[in-house]
């Protein structure tokens, strides 16, 4: 038995931002638009959003602060000035981080209180209400266009969290791939591969079913085909078209059955360092869960080989060991196989890394394959260390 | 550029109706069950869904005058009585004629007036409201529990017209294969081939996209392998499920992108003879209309007939040729190629069949990948006659 259910109006297409105005127009006259310092400022992108508001005479106020795995300060201040602004409804311009932070400023402008109330593993209060939640992704990783989830860090705790909850849905997500070109290759193969591994980790999770798998063998499958043209051509949009509905269908993939024990090891290892890109993350520990958790996973990996690689083995076992070979050799093609020593974690914060992991996410560990204590975490990340 | 917007729960599997007094127990006290004559009753499962209401507390009204190709006179009926209850919601129960009956007396219900009202070829009236509607087919073949439409005829007129609102979203769908095992082999094979013309016709409409095609081609494989399977063996578990399953995605598909031109000549066709079942009055006319847009569709009946049929034929022309051939021998396997002069159809009356279809389906016959008229919709039909 499963359930399907995503009730966001998802545009997608080469110049569907231009339906902004008509797109939001009944969601009231004053929008927060949450970005992040940079980025859409040099691209233009934030001005063309606030005068594409004002086109259908909706004011901007512009929150701009949010940084790479974002902080529930921020979240907490945003959602004071939406308050204090009377906000009608928040739009997230940017990657992962932003939208997310406009998810949580969402719930905290119209709850009250502070972010950290609504976590499980904070206050945990169930929020019934949330301002409108508008999306524009900038990058082709998250995938929180078309989820309920949002990821932010306590600074405080070092806890990096996923929180899930249907109020948080966006009520509209605009995909247009043309705002993707001037991401940077680095970028590029990092999100990608973030979408990658929400294909991979929904397709093994013990609730895996067959809306889910679809989806996951499709976005796997364009990723491996277009990552390396848009790699080396950012301003390729066939393939950054590919790339952007890839990471979308990975993001219905997490609605629909959700990640497992990587993604909780990755937001163990960026919870204590910030400065690990998301993706790559989960490209260093990947491998090794699948070799870890193999006698468990090797027949649907066999089936990968064929489906997302093209591999022709008959042997489960070889297939399966192709499968994790090939997915190796892919992620080296981007430099994307570092060990942890090599970027500046220490042997002995490993521990408290796995610990961390376990407990704030143990709700995504237990969805593996295989049953996983923190002992196998912590064995996982000594193997990519 | 493509919209996705489903805004529907739906619950899928074996055994999820045992999960209808959770699922609606907010939706209100009073519940309006509409359903057909007979079946519900012979099998037991309209006094099932009434003691699992219930368990909710949940006083049921039931209204049981639906019969195959409904008509709005049975709408307006029972949306009076709705309205003199105060029921909170309605539940379709049964194949598309119950649910989408229920879609049609909750907006009816909800607005007042004549459901014929708020059909673009009648009152033109635009909706904004409805009762909340939950789906139980008890068939796989509309996909009514995954879209916002609703086909109803007008006795009047012979009129068959398919509305859509989003206002008429199911909120709930429980999609339960086991409920479906008493289905008869005719009925197998006729809602079967709905749900395939439903992925067939998405996948020729000039607004295809990779999501309906991805959803397309999957469900019209499941048909393809599994409905020889529950035609033989009605009580086969694993048949029912991918064929449900196959029905729901083919309801997505036509959310994402809709139907064509044989949906809109099966519409004439029945609205003129009720007695002709919609699935089998789409396999007289569909291989046909394949003939006639040969030269725009080969490219796509080329790949289908890899995808959907695993026929390998290096040209275009013969492997969409195959195609059509291959979908007319498998329609053959379940009785479904009689021509219309077999079936009480008249040579004059057929004139009035193409004008009412164009009339009425319009919107449908300019989403075909062929330009067609009135004239185009009878030659065809001629040719099937």
């Amino acid at each position: 038995m499963f359930s399907v259910y995503l009730p966001t109006r998802i545009i997608f297409g080469v110049g569907s931002l231009e339906k902004l105005p008509e797109l939001v127009s009944n969601l009231g006259k004053k929008a927060m638009i949450v970005t992040g310092r940079k980025s859409t400022k040099q691209t233009g992108l934030l001005d063309r959003v606030i005068s594409l508001l004002k086109k259908a005479e909706i004011e901007a106020v512009v929150y701009d602060k949010i940084q790479p795995n974002p902080i529930s300060d921020h979240v907490d201040e945003a959602a004071k000035i939406a308050r204090s602004e009377n906000v009608d409804f928040v739009i997230g311009l940017g990657g992962g981080s932003p939208i997310d932070s406009a998810k949580a400023i969402a719930i905290t402008a119209a709850m009250g209180g502070k972010f950290w109330d609504y976590v499980p593993v904070g206050g945990g209060k169930k929020p019934d209400k949330a301002l409108p939640v508008v999306a524009i992704p900038t990058t082709h990783g998250t995938g929180t266009e078309a989820d309920p989830f949002a990821v932010i860090t306590n600074p405080e705790t070092n806890e990096k969290v996923g929180i899930g909850y249907d109020v948080i849905f966006p009520k509209i997500s605009i995909v247009d791939p043309e705002v993707m070109v001037t991401l940077p290759s680095d970028q590029t193969a990092y999100t990608s591969m973030d979408a990658f591994y929400h294909s991979l980790e929904a397709f093994l999770n013990i609730d895996a079913n067959p809306y889910s798998d679809l989806l996951a063998v499709d976005s796997m499958r364009r990723i491996v085909t277009y990552l390396p043209v848009a790699y080396k051509d950012g301003k390729n949009l066939e393939a950054r078209t590919n790339l952007a509905w890839a990471s979308t269908e990975a993001g219905i993939t997490e609605t629909l059955t959700g990640v497992i024990a990587n993604h909780a090891i990755e937001h163990g290892l960026s919870g204590f360092h910030p400065e690990l890109a998301h993706g790559l993350g989960l490209c260093i520990t990947g491998p090794y869960l699948l070799e870890y958790m193999f006698e468990e996973t090797c027949e649907r990996l066999a089936y990968l080989a064929k489906a997302v690689f093209n591999v022709d083995v008959v042997d489960t076992k070889k297939a399966a060991k192709t499968f994790i070979e090939k997915l190796y050799m892919f992620q080296d093609m981007f430099n994307l196989n570092p060990k942890l020593s090599t970027l500046g974690f220490k042997e002995e914060e490993l521990p408290q890394i796995a610990k961390t992991s376990y407990r704030t996410m143990k709700g995504v560990v237990v969805k593996s394959p295989k049953r996983l204590s923190e002992e196998d975490l912590l064995e996982i990340i000594k193997r990519a260390f």
